[in-house]
């Protein structure tokens, strides 16, 4: 049967070059694309109509439990089976405009942000891990000893941003570029409390058989609407296109294997600390 | 002018033993303590009614921005300062059981927990923090070099099983101990995301003058409503009791100053990972 791909967020930015990626290099694989709104995602809905036997759109809003519980029947009922969920959608806050100091704080951004980056790909998650527990392995590579082969990969898409051990350097080594100082509190912390649920879930669909591999993965600064708006310091060498990020990114998922579950990588394969 | 110490959370468990050990072993601080339900905290009360003169008590729900912002007016125009803040309220989950396994993730118990234990504390920083930079540097120890001197003290009461680093460590120590390997998503989440908002408070307070140290604390395994389902397994001797947690935590507070800010330290001075 066909590799599954699951990418959760996939109207536009990483997600979107994540089918586009999928579809083009990995010609066994069929694709469930989820978005809050499919009518809208043009770009989406674009590759559907090119690739109809290979994509699968779903209306999905990861902050509506009863939305990500139907998809997962429907899934389970004409694929009974995901090999790679990829948790793609994230918020800057619902502005668009991240926090540049505590005055921007807002009990309803934090809630919203934390809602939509966090809590939304562990409820994917909770629906999920039974369809990746079925999984056959498609991607990533199986180690010599069997007892440790995995059935699926879940990827959280995290950020260095997320990193509470990285904070402090970011400050000391951008100590001139004020705008990355502080602030994106919600950002940040949505993405730490993520790097949490990757952890707890490496342990619990881990522990058994058969396996799924969890990570968190970032990156790199890549242009999509989310960090568009914050570019203006970036150099250009440092700056990703999504294609180049999606190639780093699917080079590493096809790397995984259980001895790397629970962990954070970076575009480039070096591990993020926590 | 005397010191003045704010606990959030002060209704019972640790917060209300700040409280009293405030009033009996630093004579010279005033309290003001918060809970969502004053009425309810007879203890509260019953100090408030023996230090009418020491013990402010002011209702506070963190979920509410609006309570908090009152809170903070209240404090500025009585006190004009605060030199110790304790953001200590916190929860397993609504219904005080934390999840043993990911189905029994659901998107309303991840909210409520967030915005219970990670939003509160940082919506208090946001109103407080000013008040925190009036402080007179009444806690901790000031540095030798008086451009690092720190006016306020922030501490939020976070938890080992917060660490997502340590979080491995405890799957394998406790092998054995199943009720406590994974779970728990919501708790071990908000109190990561909570960690990134002391990491990113303390990168924000600490960059000007005056300077407000931020740290975590991890205060044991404590004999709390929180924690006491989940005691059968612990030995009676790594149990500890509030009064003797406290006594640690306050210890450790008496020598914070601004070259530990931004940390997570457990009651034993020892650094909890990120």
């Amino acid at each position: 049967m066909a590799a599954v791909v699951l990418v959760q967020g996939a109207s536009r930015g990483l997600g979107l070059e994540f089918c586009k990626h999928i579809l083009s290099k990995k010609s066994e694989a069929v694709i469930i694309a989820t978005c809050r709104n499919p009518e809208k995602a043009l770009q989406l809905k674009d590759l559907g109509v090119r690739y109809p036997e290979k994509v699968t759109i779903l209306k999905v809003d990861v902050t509506r439990e009863n939305e990500i519980k139907q998809a997962s029947e429907i899934v389970k009922s004409k694929f009974g089976k995901v090999d790679l969920l990829i948790n793609s959608s994230a918020m800057l806050l619902p502005s668009g405009k991240g926090e540049t100091s505590l005055r921007d704080v807002s009990c309803e951004g934090l809630v919203a942000t934390l809602t939509t980056n966090t809590v939304g790909p562990l409820v994917m998650a909770k629906y999920f891990s039974p369809l990746l527990m079925k999984g056959s392995g498609a991607f990533g590579q199986q180690t010599a000893d069997e007892s440790k082969h995995h059935s699926g990969i879940l990827v959280n898409m995290t950020a260095k941003v997320g990193s509470i051990g990285d904070n402090r350097k970011c400050f000391k080594s951008l100590w001139k570029n004020k705008t990355r100082l502080g602030g994106w509190y919600s950002y940040r912390m949505s993405k730490a409390a993520l790097n949490m649920a990757t952890r707890n879930l490496s342990i619990e669909l881990g522990r058994g058989r058969p396996k799924v591999v969890c990570v968190s993965l970032h990156p790199g600064t890549v242009d999509t609407d989310l960090s568009r708006p914050y570019h203006k310091n970036v150099p250009k060498d440092k700056l990703f296109t999504t294609e180049c990020s999606v190639q780093y990114l699917m080079n590493l998922i096809d790397n995984l294997s259980v001895d790397k579950t629970g962990k954070c990588f970076a575009w480039d394969g070096s591990e993020v600390p926590w």
